[in-house]
Order: structure tokens, then sequence, then C-alpha cells
């Protein structure tokens, strides 16, 4: 647990949510500001800022995303769902704890809209790929 | 493997992909329509259509999204990374191959941004919780 972290006191029942879904490795609330009927949260219940710090052994947080997705779709009545996490401030992260959010879409709703997208220069993924190497 | 799924094409071969990485469960490779610079999408080996067709126990696909992810900051400089995944063509999904898009993202690129967030509703929380299990 991280001191003045939210979701830490989401966890530990010092901030009361509406939970979803807990068991030892993730919980799932509602959003408090949500963009859509049903908006939750699934986070961790070890604190890590980012993804990127999470040891890949502790990704099992994330193995029931099928059914609580499936469930939140079917409790809202959504025809469609995204699943957005955001790493850092530049991206949009405001609360420091992993956290994936759950919008339950529904037709024309106009919530999301991906960004523009422009076609990929070939010598830009050469160079990327060079460089990638886990 | 599903007929005439494009992602499944690139799994195999037949289709040419810019691959940053794969495994015996999972394929990375940059989007060919990128949003910013080194957008990529990691996808399951398996054909499923939307997340909710996943089986739990095959979940293991993301296990290496935060070494991935971290991966990808490094190399294209981000300071940070969205990762946004879409279930349904309410939800902007064009290819019907389960697929998470990771998005480096730079200082005041405007790229994304969250939409509109309202206060949460009390009865429509209590509502929610109340057909909620899984």
């Amino acid at each position: 647990m991280a001191e003045d972290c939210l979701f830490c006191k989401i966890i530990s029942g010092e901030v009361p949510s509406y939970t979803l879904y807990e068991d030892k490795d993730v919980k799932v609330f509602l959003d408090i500001f949500p963009v859509s009927k049903g908006h939750s949260l699934i986070i961790p219940k070890k604190h890590y800022d980012q993804i990127t710090d999470v040891p890949v052994e502790e990704m099992d947080f994330l193995k029931k995303l099928p059914v609580i997705s499936e469930k939140l779709k079917e409790v809202t009545g959504a025809t469609g769902l995204n699943v957005v996490q955001s790493n850092g401030s530049d991206a949009g992260q405001v609360v420091g704890h992993v956290h994936f959010h759950l919008i339950p879409r529904f037709p024309e709703d106009g919530v999301m809209k991906f960004p523009p997208q422009s076609e990929l220069n070939e010598q830009t993924a050469k160079d990327i790929i060079e460089r990638f190497s886990i």
C-alpha cells in the first residue's frame, strides 16, 4: 500500500467505493465520474504506479477481464465496450495506481473517438524494429 | 485461425507486418495507420473476436504487456502510453480479432482526450451492483 494513494485507500476500505467484484489480486468498482453507464475500473490490489512497473508474474490481476467485461455488458445492456489504460500525465493518467477503465458503449453514443490515423512511414518502422528487443 | 481475418493472416505470415515481438501466445506489430510514433498492436495468436470471447486460461497473451510497454517507451522516447482495446462496432472495433493498441504519448501531443465525465448517480450505482455477480 502506498501512502496518499486514493486507490490504495479504496482497497483498504478507508475510502468507500461501489465495488462490483474483488478477489485477492484485483478490485473492480464503479468510476464515480463515469463517461458512460457502468464505467468501471479494474485495479491490482498491489500498488504500482504504471503498467510498466508491474512484474510479469503479477499480471494475473487482469485474468478475469473477459468475464468482468461480459458481465458489465450484460448488466448495463451495452452493445460495445472499450478498455482504456493510461500511463503518465502525458497520457492523461490522474491517479498514480495502475487502473484499466472499462467503458460500456451504446449505439451512436459518441463517447469515444479513436484519434486520427496516418500511414506508417517505412523508415520509422524499420528504425523502431531495429531497436526493439525484449 | 479464422477465415478472412486480417490478423490471422498476419499471424500466419500470409500478410506481412512490422513485427516487434512474438512468442507462442502473442504477436506484437506496428499499426500501419499509427496515431503516434510507435503505435503498436498486441494480439493473441488464437482467434477471438472480442475480449469477452477469450477464456480466462488464455489470458496469458497479455502477461508481457509491462515489458512490451516499457521497451516501446524506451525505443520511441515516449513520456506516456495509452492502452486501448475496443469490442464491437459500437465501440469502434474494425478488425474482428482481439487487439490491444499501445499508443506512445509525448508532451502536449493532443493525441487522445478522455471523454467528458459526469458525477455517478447513486441509484444507478446500486442497480448495477445488485445485478453484478461473477
